[in-house]
Parts: structure tokens; C-alpha cells; sequence
């Protein structure tokens, strides 16, 4: 965008047909097609880089990422060097983290650091954390002083709070100062920054007392001053707060940007919205891969990761199925004088296990946006209580039934279905307690509660099973 | 903040003492404090509205629609008579689909009328769209004619379609204006919309020819021409495309509005990145809850609805656990021999699940994001099975030493761990080709996969256990 401002007539009209050529280039789902992807990765390796070039140029560098990320991690490097400075700072702000990072341990730290200076001071921050220590040193040392200063401070703050999120460049004026000498300041500075929605008023202290939208500015008479024209009730960010949070407020406040404060209260920058879409993307995706122990679960990240990450769970999971299977063990007299048992009981831990997802799914979802408070948690158990009985009555009747007539043994369906109901009242009642526990402890929900919630149901499905069974005198 | 604007001053800077009491209302999350709610309710059920309302009144709309949603559903009407004019247009559009619902069952069409007259159409329709037909046209009976057409041409196309997103109030010029005659166009029609980032240059058909950033007109000299001023490159949406990919496209492009353009390309509305992150939140957050067959999954949602959704998922899970459990009556000569392989069974079903919905999760957010195209699949497929393999292999060793050892059994025990392999590396093959078959049948992964999958897991290691040790002469 910043290009588009300084040279407007940088796409010319007779590109239109470039572009619309690009746009076939994409189907329906705005998806690079594959006939592309490989057209360009053919150019490049019969060494015809331009012609590369000339397919490549037309994309918006979103696009470009989108195209690195589907070349195969072996030919990246080839590919992007064949793309030139087609590939700029923008590419590697969009690029999936993973493949980032492989392209910039190809590069010298002066071609990142160049790289880092094109972008807002968020973008550049989010390429420079993830480097390796001596090579991040390598890159600030190869920076201006100002931009290193400005990118030094940003990596003080926490990994992913709101000092990383944001950009230092923003507009911010004093209250006394009226809308004709706001636009006045702004015409004479539009050098400052060109990316901005709103302007923050600051006290003389520099403490933000008020933001004004960029539109009130435009349909407001110049003489207004913009003590009278800004809206008082602002959300500050603190710089410290986790994105997570931040995001949260962007979502409920409608906020397009925010002014982030230190502790003291004045305004040190500015987060706007577009970098907080990915925040929601990827904090809501977590979730999902978390209750299944997925780690990062990115399909770029290198095998060796993925296998670390989910190995480990993987093995807890073992460790919470000998529970279950320890509980089987206590009954084997019974399922050795009938056998059918053995057959019917992982049924009854099954659904009982899916029941048991469904109710946590839903908890960790309300906690994740904030819907949960010590004001409706009651609620919410009961609630979760009477669908669980209501599933585990109709699922309980079914299986009852199903058993009782397919064995010709009316107590052996009984048996299951009480066992059936029991299993999924005690599922609802766990799916809703261990993320509602979990987060009380300020553990993240997601993260650790499907181990629970799984060992809960397999070991009462066995239990109520079996002992049930056993009770009745089978 | 439409208020603000006509009437700058609403907020004195005396109330900042009652801001600061709002803002003490709030947990370090953000969240409304539960003695705040127990106050507000204490005073309604006390019949002191006055002391209610002034409690309330310092809150954001979205507080106070939080409040509701926090308050047990069977005194939601009395609080929200108590409120009166607080709980405005602004407060319904920010409630829970559910809440509202409830709360605009007990309006009359004329006050639903009159709020859907305060809001962009967008939120207008987001109240209107979800009301029973009869109460729908009674609203729209009850409204102006201008706002009544312009909410039916919003019904008209599908829901979550972009034409439902959209809100008709936009500023959009001709290119061969100058930034000076803008500004002065816009403040002499500022009445037009003030909540606007962007503004859209058409050509004299209305059909969009380029985009400009608000900011871009403020630090530019009054003489240049919208023409050379904007954007070119614009990311246009279909009038009836799918919530979903405009929130992509929105992520994708660092989008801030975007227009909004019929069939025949012409300009019909803007949707604005506010709403769309209640989209991102929504749909990232869905996922989750059609893996597990929550449903809607939200916490407002009737019991009813809730059992109906969930129950049918149950059912179904039934019937796959049956399929299982078939293969295992299969064996049970087997199971009569050795009582110990029931007790084991389940281990290798279970932790083989785990895996196969851990690269399910994996997978299925890939494809919500466009992460995977056929340019990529094959790659996909080969990584998560590489994946596979080195879980398959670690868990295999540590389950089967530990039951050689502990049942005294080294046969048994190469049992367990070359079907706790074959399990786990079918369920990676499982876990990334069922998403993808499902979406390349244009079919939602999310909702379906997790009943394939989970069965492939529980059938292969039942059989694979069972089966080798038949095979084994146990």
C-alpha cells in the first residue's frame, strides 16, 4: 500500500489485462491453481527466471507467499531467488512462519535487515523473533540505529503480548489542536506513517485522552477542535496484555485500532485490526489442535517437530488407557464366563467418549470468548447436565433394545443401557468440569482436558459395564 | 458512535469518575464482575429500576449486552424492561443470537422496527433475519419504506452470503474529482454515514475502479485527482459470496472494507473488518464443534436444541461403534483362550483414535484456511504419514516391552506393538485422506470426518490386535 501511495500510477491501466490474467490464476476459492504453481516452477527450473518473473509479477504478495508456501521445501530457496525482489518485505511478513524461516536462514543478515526496515515495526518483529539468537544479533547490527532501537524495544515484551503486536508509527496531537490544523499537520507529515485509521488525542503528559475516527475529521467543519470532536470512552491496551485478550476486546469493542499504553499510562503504539484477524484465525484454530494434542499443527512445520509434539501426548494418552484397561482387568473373571461382554463394552466407552467431546468442545469455546463467568457457571453445568440425561435416556433406550433383542437377553440389555446412560450423564458432567476446573487452576482448558475427559469415560464405560454385569450375576 | 459524533460532547468529563466505577466492574479479563450482575439484578428483583439503570448506563453497549447474556434467562425480560432505553439498537445487535432471540419474542414489531431504523442494514438484518416469517413481515410492515426495501434486498440473497454482510451507507466518488472537492463534498453531506474507512471511486456506470485510504486523502494536497490518488488493485466481493471466503479474503489481503459488487460488477454495498471478526471468531470456532457434533455448540442454545443436535451425532457414533464391535465378536474364540487381549484391546483403539484425531484437527484447519490445494496434497499425505510411522514406532516400543515384561510374554507383547504400528499409521493415513476426500466432494471435513475416522481407528486395532494374535496360535 505504502508503494501504491508514493507512486499511485504504479499500476497502469494497460496492466489490466495483466491482472486479470493473474486472476485466472486463481480459482474459485481464490486458491493459486495448481497448473500455475507448476508453470512457475517449471520456468524456474529450466533456468528461464524471467519468464518466472512475468508470471509471478502481477501477484499481490499475499499471493507470492501463498505460492512459496506450495512450492516444496526443497525447491524454496531456487524459487525465490529466481523471483528476486519479487519476493520483498511484504512476501515474508505474509509467509507462513515455518516456511519464513527456512528462506531466512538462506539469506545474509544485511538482506534481512533491509527486509525489516521496509516493514511496520510489528511485521518486523514478527520476522526477527523467531531467528536464532546470534542471528538476530547479526540483523539488528546490521540496522539503523532508530530501527533497531525501535525493534529492540518491541522484543523486550513478552512473546505474543500486545508490545509485539504493535507499530510505533501513529498520529497523535494534542487536544487543543482543531480539525483544519489536524489536516494542516497531517498534509505538511505525510511522511509520518500512511497506514492509519484514526488519530489519538494525547494530554501533555502524553497520555491518550480520546480517539477521533479519520472520518468524523473529513465531514466535520475545520474549526471544530478535537477536544469536541473525539469520543472519550477508548479502549487502552496495555502493553503487557496477552493477544489473546487483545484480540478479544478488538472483537467485542468493534475496535478498528487501539492505542497501547505503558504502565504509566502514556501511549507508546498502536495495534489496528488487520493484524488482529490472524490473532482470532489462529487462537480459535489452536483450540482444535490442542484437544488433540496436535502442538502447532502446521502442515509446514519440519516432521521431526510435529513428531515431538505429538508423540508426547501420544504416550499420555497411553499412560490414561492402561488406566482404563487396568479397570478391565479387575472383571476378567466375569468376561471370561460370558464373552459377549468383551464384544458390547467398548460401545458403552465409545459414545460415552463422544458425548464426553461434545460438552467439552462447547465449555472450551465459551471460555475462549470470555462467555463464562462465576455468574452463569452454575447454569451452564446444569444445563449440560440435562442434555447429557436427555442424550443418555434416547442412546440408552436404543442400545437397551438393540442388545436385548439381538442376544435374546433382556437383563443383558438393561445392563448395558444403564450402563449407557450412566456413562454419558457422567461424560456431560465431566466435558463441562475439567475445562471449567482446568481454567479456574489458570491452565489453558484446551490443552489438558480431552486427556482427562477421555480417562473419565473409558474408565466409567468399563466400569458401569462390567460391574453392572458382574452385579447381575453374569 | 454515531452519538458521539452528533453529539461530541455526550460525555462530560466529569462522568470520568463514573467510567472509572464502570471499569471496576470488570475482571482483569474483561469480563463483567459477578457482584456487579448480582447488584443489577438484586435491584431489579428489588423493583429499583432507577438504581439498575444507573449502575448500568456507564457500560458499552457490548458490556451491557454481556450483562444480559449473563442473566438467567427467566428474568432476561424483567431486567431488560427495568433498562428500558439502555438496551438499544446497539445492545441487540451485539447479543447472542439466542439471548436476542428470546428477548425480541417479548417486543412488539414497532419497537423491533425502530431499532432495525438505528443500525447499518447489516446489523438491521442480522436482528431481522432470524425471526419466524409472520413476526419478520410485521417488522418490515412497521418500518419506512426507504429502510424496509433496503432490508428486503438484503434477505433476498442467501444467508451468510456477503449480501446479508453488507451495509448499503458508503462514500463512493467519481475519479475525476480532486481530494480538495472530496473533503468538501463529505463535509457538506456529512449525515451521509460517518463510520467509513475507505472511500470507493467509480466509474459513470458505479462500477468500483480502485479504493483510498482515508489517510491517503488526508496527507495529500487538495489538487490531486481521486484518479491518481487511488488504489487500483481491489479485492472485490461477489454479492453472493459465501461469509466464509470473504473472511479469508479479508485475512488474506489485510482488508479494512471492502465493496461489495452485483453480478454485473456494479457497486451495491461495503462490508466493513469489524464484522468480519465476529465471522473469523465464529467460523474458526465452528470447526471445532462439528468435529466432536456439538452442534451450534453455544451455551445459550436451548437444552432441546442441544439434544436434538447432539443426539443425532450420538446415534450415529452407535453405529460405527457397532462396526467395531462386530469385528471383535469376531474373535472371540480368541478372547475365550486369553481373557488378558479384552483387557488390552482397547489401548490399541484408543491411543490409535487419539492419533487420527490429532492429524484430522491438523488437516482440517488446513483446509478452512486454503493451506492445502492440489498442489500440495500428495506432499501432505507423505509428511503426516512420515509423522506416523515415528509415532507408531515410539508408542509400538513402549507398549510392547511393557506388557512383555509385565505379563511375563514377549509374544504377546510384538502382538501389541506391531498393532499399536499398523493402528497408528493407519490412523494418520485416515486422518489426512477422509478430510480431504470429503472436501474435494465439496462436502464440509469438519462435520463427517471425525465418525470415518474415529471407526477406521476403533476396526483396525480391534482387528489388528485381535487378529494377529490368532494369527500367533493365542
Amino acid at each position: 500500500m505504502e508503494a501504491a501511495m508514493s507512486d499511485p500510477g504504479a499500476i497502469d491501466p494497460l496492466d489490466a489485462e495483466l491482472l486479470a490474467a493473474a486472476e485466472s490464476q486463481h480459482d474459485e476459492d481464490d486458491r493459486l491453481k495448481p497448473g500455475f504453481v507448476t508453470a512457475v516452477l517449471d520456468a524456474v527450473e529450466a533456468g528461464d527466471a524471467e519468464a518466472a518473473r512475468d508470471l509471478v509479477s502481477p501477484l499481490h504478495p499475499a499471493d507470492i507467499a501463498d505460492l512459496l508456501e506450495l512450492t516444496p521445501s526443497d525447491r524454496r530457496a531456487d524459487v525465490a531467488a529466481a523471483l528476486g525482489d519479487l519476493v520483498g518485505a511484504e512476501v515474508l511478513s505474509e509467509l507462513n512462519d515455518y516456511v519464513r524461516d527456512d528462506l531466512i536462514d538462506a539469506l545474509r543478515p544485511e538482506q534481512v535487515a533491509e527486509f525489516a526496515r521496509e516493514l511496520d515495526t510489528d511485521d518486523a518483529v514478527a520476522i526477527i523473533e523467531d531467528m536464532e539468537e546470534a542471528d538476530q544479533q547479526a540483523v539488528l547490527d546490521a540496522m539503523d540505529p532508530e530501527d533497531r532501537a525501535a525493534i529492540e524495544s518491541a522484543l523486550a515484551y513478552p512473546e505474543e503480548s500486545a508490545g509485539r503486536l504493535m507499530q510505533r508509527d501513529l498520529v497523535a496531537v494534542p487536544e487543543h489542536m482543531t480539525v483544519g490544523q489536524v489536516i494542516d499537520y497531517l498534509r505538511d507529515h505525510g511522511d509520518l506513517t500512511s497506514d492509519f485509521w484514526e488519530i489519538f488525542v494525547v494530554d501533555p503528559a502524553h497520555k491518550p485522552i480520546g480517539t477521533c475516527q479519520l472520518s468524523w475529521i473529513l465531514t466535520c467543519p475545520r474549526s471544530i477542535a478535537m477536544a469536541d470532536l473525539m469520543k472519550r470512552e477508548q479502549t487502552l491496551i496495555p502493553v503487557d496484555m496477552d493477544q489473546e485478550e487483545v484480540a478479544l476486546r478488538f472483537q467485542k469493542y468493534a475496535l478498528i485500532s487501539a492505542a497501547v499504553v505503558d504502565a504509566s499510562g502514556r501511549l507508546v503504539g498502536m495495534i489496528t485490526v488487520d493484524d488482529i484477524l490472524h490473532i482470532v484465525q489462529e487462537e480459535a484454530g489452536e483450540d482444535i489442535l490442542r484437544l488433540s494434542g496436535a502442538g502447532d499443527g502446521d502442515i509446514n512445520e519440519p516432521v521431526i517437530d510435529s513428531y515431538k509434539a505429538r508423540v508426547r501426548w501420544l504416550l499420555t494418552n497411553l499412560v490414561t488407557a492402561l488406566v482404563a484397561s487396568t479397570i478391565i482387568g479387575i472383571f476378567e473373571g466375569t468376561i471370561e464366563r460370558m464373552v459377549a461382554l468383551a464384544t458390547l463394552m467398548p460401545i458403552v466407552a465409545g459414545v460415552g467418549g463422544n458425548a464426553g467431546s461434545q460438552t467439552m468442545a462447547v465449555t472450551v469455546r465459551a471460555l475462549a470468548t470470555n462467555q463464562i463467568t462465576a455468574s452463569n457457571t452454575r447454569r451452564t453445568i446444569i444445563r449440560e447436565i440435562r442434555v447429557a440425561v436427555l442424550n443418555g435416556g434416547t442412546v440408552a433406550a436404543v442400545i437397551g433394545m438393540g442388545v436385548g433383542l439381538v442376544f435374546g437377553n433382556a437383563q443383558l440389555g438393561a445392563v448395558i443401557a444403564a450402563a449407557m446412560l450412566t456413562n454419558i450423564v457422567t461424560a456431560g458432567l465431566a466435558g463441562v468440569a475439567v475445562p471449567l476446573t482446568l481454567d479456574r487452576m489458570g491452565a489453558d482448558p484446551a490443552v489438558a482436558s480431552s486427556i482427562f475427559v477421555t480417562m473419565i469415560t473409558d474408565s466409567m464405560g468399563f466400569f458401569a459395564f462390567l460391574g453392572l454385569a458382574t452385579l447381575a450375576g453374569m
